[in-house]
């Protein structure tokens, strides 16, 4: 049943009920079929990679995290096919299940919450990711006996210099990504997810982004993240095929077979302290970032594109874009897709804004811990961030066929 | 300065830096002029009315509420004229103040914060009110000598049946309603608004939100809210030009001079608990509402439009739409410009998500009053809102020249 031509069988509600409880039709027209290049247009869900992740970022996110809160391995794996298949419809601007009566019956609750009907597909991707106490709890329990399934590149973050993580929007079992033009199309796609995990998942926490910060193919420009600086400029991008291979996808002989083709993620909910950044000058800013704000130049080059050159004290050497800078990292890379937030304020006469990082990889051990902890000692920035929730995901390759599901290989 | 073309004199960082700290040039591109019903057009600025109010809603939301935190009356007169100044500016494309150095003092902080570099104007309207506390602090006192000048339709809302309002994301002194088609763009500016501010006024409360519940127009189509219906269908509308007169727009007589062509606002964030919500049947949903799900007709009737017919029973005593009927209250009707929130999660598992209501209104004692006393008495949505904020604030005529300032004849 598409979202956009609905057939819903309604009690009360619809036509002819007035006439006596009559059973009625709701019938919705078509929308204009979407565009070439439109934003309104649907993102492929089936392929071998998950979308969402080389995906030209889309302007908007809903993320959540769950917690697992059965400890039936059964219900867990029923879920994920329930979710897989709620996901491709939704992705491709139909709703999660149906509106009106579900199975002929009048007294059960929709299917799809409804506030969807009509918009389009709008870019919507889905992607998932099981963190690591998905596979053993803190406790140390193994609930689903797959314990032994736990990738080791899965391993806990270490705790960086100068974290102010609250364990309460941190962390979670599994997580999905919610990336659309449209917020409403994000959020509807997350709550129904979560209506459809009643009783087996548990809403953790969960974060809105606008402005996506962080480009992800060459066809996009760079955005600007709160800081008023362009963020994003050196990130992997989609175009760099052979790049993605060495820095983003997991390959064969990595780790377990079930991630083959996947890749780690990495959230970290970054509190700017937006009024004192406001107060600094642009000269210091510039030295702070190390690239110019108005072109996105690094310092002493004209173009946003242009090659940085460390080797003099144009750039300072606690400058961010030298320090997160692959030369200085033992080449490692990442591919950044994080947006900007502002949660209301913080009771203290401040915006509470930032930017939600998240950043996918091939081996978190080798490319954002180490690119983390020198950032973490030294990035003359830290005097106007604060890192202030952290999550770490394990996210499967895609699913291949419509009897395919999240995570299947997982619990075979 | 336009921010779409900058040319920032900038220390460090600017080209020509390299060699020896010379002050260089940043220069930007015209962007593409926005077209015609282009989303990134600009919403004229000065006018006889403030726009925001009947301006066709824009689909995002940064509401802010300020505390004045000086007692001196002229810091305040001078800030209401600098945020005017920096509002005609950003509502037109362009940034709040200087990017560069600031009247050649390189050490200077930029005068705009810089993310909406590059982007469009983006439909931006900035609306201001007063509150009653403006007038006279909750303590009682006349801070700016302008006591006698608060209206007496701006009296303190009373406590509804229900209200669980939370005093630290209420009230305030000054706010400001920005919205936009890019969320960047409605936060760059009451940022650079609160930055303007610094030291006058503090930001005590902010809220984003999206999905334009309630169209102003009928160029318009009806959005969804989060309970999945469409919200707004009996709105009044920018083409009801002598309803807003009867109904809108303060008119002449109604009260102190200076609010003559203003309009009061009633802000309420309704949290909705959206999870018992999703497992109500369609059917009840429908008697709640007293509208069907789909389409979005009167119980008993085809169309959104149709005219409800309350004669029978079709449409229960107890549903919303009955009750918030002009003809159940005296005639009176809102204008109402809500957005839908979602503020992540509340820790219990759910979504904190919901309508950040606003209504604007002639008279609040003879239209919201009423209507919500009845609401929040007998409404069977009740089961499944909670109101957790509240505001109320007086929002004078339009700025109608250069010169003018918003609340200028407040303090003459």
């Amino acid at each position: 049943m598409d979202r956009r031509k609905m057939l819903g069988l309604a009690g009360a509600g619809a036509l002819g009920a007035a006439a006596g409880g009559a059973v009625g039709l709701q019938v919705f027209d078509d929308p204009p079929p979407a565009r070439a290049n439109d934003p309104g247009a649907a993102v492929p869900f089936y392929g071998a990679r998950q979308a969402g992740i080389v995906t030209p970022a889309q302007d908007r996110l809903h993320f959540v995290a769950f917690d697992v809160i059965t400890e039936k391995k059964a219900e867990v794996a029923e879920l994920l096919r329930k979710w897989t298949a709620a996901a491709a419809r939704m992705t491709a601007g139909r709703d999660a299940g149906a509106i009106g009566a579900v199975n002929g019956v009048p007294e059960a609750a929709p299917d799809d919450t409804g506030e969807a009907i009509g918009l389009p597909p709008s870019g919507l991707t889905l992607t998932v990711g099981f963190g690591p106490t998905f596979f053993r709890t803190a406790e140390g329990k193994d609930r689903f006996g797959i314990a032994d399934r736990r990738p080791e590149a899965l391993a806990d973050l270490p705790k960086f210099a100068k974290d102010a993580l609250k364990p309460e929007i941190s962390g979670g079992d599994i997580c999905v990504q919610a990336c659309a033009h449209d917020p409403q199309v994000a959020v509807h796609a997350v709550r129904n997810l979560a209506r459809i995990g009643f009783g087996v998942v548990s809403v953790r926490w969960s974060q809105l982004g606008f402005g996506r910060t962080s480009s992800t193919s060459r066809t996009q420009q760079t955005a600007r993240n709160l800081f008023g600086f362009k963020d994003g400029t050196a990130n992997l991008k989609a175009e760099d095929t052979k790049l993605l291979d060495e820095q983003l996808w997991v390959q064969p002989g990595d780790g377990p077979e079930w991630m083959t083709g996947g890749s780690y993620m990495v959230t970290r909910k970054i509190r700017m302290v937006i009024e004192t950044w406001d107060r600094t000058s642009l000269a210091e800013q510039e030295a702070i970032i190390g690239r110019n704000k108005g072109e996105g130049a690094a310092l002493g080059k004209a173009g946003e594109f242009d090659e940085p050159d460390f080797s003099g004290e144009t750039i300072p050497r606690d400058s961010h874009v030298r320090l997160a800078h692959p030369q200085f990292n033992d080449g490692a890379r990442l591919l950044r897709r994080g947006y900007n937030f502002v949660d209301g304020s913080d009771g203290l006469g401040r915006l509470d804004a930032g930017l939600f990082f998240i950043a996918y990889q091939r081996d978190p051990r080798k490319q954002f811990v180490p690119i983390q902890t020198r950032l973490s000692r030294q990035d003359a920035l830290n005097e106007y961030i604060r890192h202030v929730s952290s999550g770490l995901f394990a996210c499967p390759p895609g699913v291949s066929a419509a009897d395919d599901s999240w995570g299947r290989a997982l619990f075979v």
